[in-house]
């Protein structure tokens, strides 16, 4: 069953066990589409205001970026869990002799680098939507306008968070290049 | 059906949608829910291991209050979702006539009072898992400190969510006592 699949309720209660995963990196995808689905809702609750008419095509075009990168973000809760599996299994490795040293070393290597995949992915598409946000704050409804700075402070968590995962990998990787 | 019981995918379109709720308040309710979980999985990543045994005490008072903020943060999605329809109800009734406009002018300043109180709890209740989170700091895991790091953006943007659903409320309230 897909995590993003699982009630609120459970992918929270899963998020705190001692479970590989959900771990940070699949809390910061979902909260990043959490972020991403506000600036969506902003651009539902502007788009057919005779007030914001003149923006009507922006908020369009603002709303299904929205969209896509909502569903991005989505999919990257579950696709994080499956990349992180394997560095959770090489952790648990066995380290006793020198040839085991050796392939726990490998597997490790090929591990991390898999597990910043999704991480960096976060970042690219939390930082796009960030500026998709930014636009709304001219162009979508006043009303909403807390709800823009809400969006905005998800996907900066997001953004911070995916990083967070990036950089804890990326310092056990001994390959610099 | 609670909003918490929803998939992670539902409550995530639902909020993409126009509908009245879930909306920016139950939205920082979630992803509070989701920072104080973290610094659960935290704990129970920590506790039992020998290289932290010093701090064990310390770790389960952390995780039995990091799991009430959780549990307190997760009603709160549907609390806010509750006090929020009679506003958006408000929102829609008739002004024509100058009866009509003392009316829904009444009904919109209860309305707004009522619409705070979710989004206060939200920001006490994320800045309390803030401060817990920096005993983590400390005393968790070295493996998980980037979960930490995760957690506290996560209770950072529930915090700062909270306050923003506060204060466009608040200002919209004419009885400044």
């Amino acid at each position: 069953m897909k995590f993003v699949d699982k009630s609120c309720e459970e992918f929270v209660q899963e998020l705190a066990s001692k479970a590989a995963v959900p771990g940070g990196g699949g809390a910061a995808a979902l909260v990043g589409a959490i972020g991403a689905a506000l600036g969506s809702m902003v651009c539902n609750l502007t788009s057919g205001k005779k007030k914001y008419a003149q923006y009507e095509e922006d908020i369009q075009r603002i709303l299904a970026k929205a969209n896509e990168m909502k569903q991005d973000l989505l999919k990257m809760v579950d696709d994080d869990a499956e990349n992180f599996l394997p560095l959770s299994k090489a952790y648990g490795m066995p380290a006793g002799t020198e040839e085991e040293k050796r392939i726990k070393e490998e597997t490790m290597e090929m591990a991390l680098k898999k597990a910043c995949q999704v991480p960096v992915d976060i970042v690219k598409t939390s930082y796009n939507a960030i500026k998709l946000h930014a636009e709304l704050v001219d162009k979508g409804s006043r009303l909403a306008i807390s709800d823009v700075g809400v969006g905005v402070q998800c996907l900066r968590a997001a953004l911070l968070g995916g990083m967070l995962n990036v950089t804890i990998n990326i310092n056990a990787i001994k390959d610099k290049e």
